[in-house]
């Protein structure tokens, strides 16, 4: 099969190396020219935005799929009319992208999602209370695009453009489940892994597998991931990110619908990984078990500050000494402060140990130049 | 690292898949244009078994190594010389790919391995009792260069070239274990498989970890490992195929200095994978954990009778519905009959499990075209 992905980076590159073990061709388009796709892919260098780049990249694939959401949407949509399979469609994918829509998906669905408001150009008065979020409209990744604004002070903080205003919720934990759906109408679920965040980098840091939460939020969780899965019109695969609030109370963040950070634990904890699941969803393939085996956990290695240049991993060999454990670095061989350049996965028999292996892991490794 | 492999077939496709996660540059060299290696490395065609196409391969690399061990060694003496890493090293590829050597070297060193006699050339009088075993000096591979020799009658079908001729072992099970040694030193041994051949082919059929075997077996063959790690002059990954008779003594049958189809089921069933062991042994890290998490086992797929051309895959869609069931394929476009086009691993938690899997699995697919 002729597999085209917009996007070259590190989830494609993952996607891809899972792949192999299929007898498929892999066609990438990246504007980077070292995008960590294009040595192991058949790579053509160009703009995902741009309308005639993604018609032309993809009209001669039997699928095309993204490992980012922000593509030309418009021209999935024209391949659709092309007869070309787009998975996930461009519906789905303008809906996401488009913070504006994806909340009004959520409020039409009954998916809990903190109350919001729109603001546009023409919005003069805003009614939401302090504190709340800003998420841009279009644009935001990894932590860009969005801000709080905790009082009428910060108010000239605010960005003058379409955006979500929407409520804060007082975060306990933050959740991720990884759900998929084939064409068949098949739907998995992988299991609910916990987030910690750097709050400095806002980049996901530590992502742990299985999590300590009570029936009642699991059975919040499942009621959301079976609610999302039956009214998605699309074969997929999607990342909810979730809070779980001081009350107790679960609420959809937002959902990405492509292979995500948050599952990259998934390599080595579960019967398959966030990336085989792709696979199959992608190929119309019977969808795969996620069963986790033990505990795992992830750490994202994060070009470290005032480091840009050629990348030296500090104390790669003491980790690689460590039992189960798994370092995966994505090709790329410029760091800058704040770039994610690889993630080490950990397996463990306890959540205790889990941490500690984790913890030390964090403390031996310095992405540098 | 620049790593350059002689051989561009499944072995190596399997260890540079895996090794995606690092950040290395890999090349390969294959007679076969369309060789499994060709569409994921710098890829160059030519014959490995070629001197100066070797040394003119190999001079720029930073370290050399091999997925298949007929290749020209005097070649990899040649780059050693120029001071290019060579892993494993120009002299163990000699004297394995050398049956006569081989053999020499296990007597030399105590380490168990049938009677033997050496026939070249002039030789005229045969010593060694019926049945025996003629092995070709070199070139055998898959079961070729080597056939059985029942009685004085068969002797007619004797190939008139180098050979060793070998004490035919009772065999009550085949027996395999997968070792690696580092330039540092350090070594770590593989858990102990148990191989079903297909007596047609002779190509492996089911391979099964862990094996039912007695505390004196077990002894047996870590004396085995033993000794060989200790006197292999050479950083390595190597499998040790070894023979259990009906008298319960265990023989080495022959050593491949190389990753080994008796080691694809440590891609799910392992903490650690032969591939990736095999990439800890070429860049000289730290030796990655073998541990076995549970029951894991593994089925050839191999091209059927009377099918030659386009391959076909029947059966698979049923396959990928199993849980804890794993489809490698090799990327191989043309099937003939025989031909190993991939293989599937299954994991379980009893063995009784894991070979109604394998025997359900091998009754549903079939490589066809």
């Amino acid at each position: 099969m002729k597999i085209g992905i917009l996007g070259g980076g590190q989830l494609g590159r993952m996607f891809i190396q899972n792949a192999l073990k299929y007898d498929d061709e892999f066609y990438t388009i990246d504007p980077a020219s070292d995008a960590p796709c294009h040595n192991i892919s058949y790579f053509t260098q160009g703009n995902f935005k741009d309308y005639q780049t993604v018609l032309d990249f993809g009209k001669d694939k039997d699928v095309v799929t993204i490992e980012i959401e922000h593509v030309n949407a418009d021209a999935l949509a024209e391949l659709e009319n092309q007869g070309v399979k787009v998975v996930p469609n461009s519906k789905i994918v303008k809906t996401i992208q488009q913070k504006i829509l994806q909340k009004e998906f959520y409020k039409e669905n009954d998916i809990p999602s903190p109350d919001f408001e729109i603001m546009d150009g023409s919005s003069e008065e805003i009614k939401i209370e302090f504190p709340f979020v800003q998420k841009l409209n279009t644009g935001g990744y990894d932590g860009k695009g969005v801000q709080v604004i905790k009082d009428a002070d910060d108010l000239k903080k605010l960005w003058v453009e379409d955006s979500v205003l929407e409520k804060l919720v007082d975060i306990d934990k933050e959740l991720s489940v990884i759900v998929a759906k084939n064409e068949r109408g098949e739907t998995k679920t992988f299991p609910v892994t916990e987030m910690v965040a750097d709050p400095k980098l806002n980049l996901l840091d530590f992502n742990i597998c299985p999590t300590n939460i009570s029936d009642d939020v699991a059975q919040q969780i499942e009621k959301i991931t079976n609610k999302f899965l039956e009214v998605v019109e699309s074969p997929g695969l999607f990342a909810i990110e979730l809070f779980l609030d001081k009350n107790g109370k679960v609420w959809v963040n937002e959902t990405a619908p492509r292979l995500h950070n948050s599952g990259h634990q998934s390599q080595e904890g579960n019967a398959n990984s966030q990336f085989e699941q792709m696979y199959r969803v992608v190929t119309n393939s019977p969808l795969a078990d996620t069963e986790a085996f033990t505990f795992s956990g992830m750490l994202n290695l994060v070009g470290a500050d005032e480091f840009s240049g050629k990348v030296i991993y500090d104390g790669l060999d003491e980790v690689m000494k460590m039992p189960k454990t798994y370092v995966h670095l994505y090709g790329k061989t410029e760091t800058k402060p704040g770039r994610k350049m690889g993630h080490i996965n950990v397996l463990a028999d306890s959540r205790e140990e889990l941490m500690d292996k984790l913890i030390s892991i964090k403390s031996k490794v310095i992405v540098k130049s």
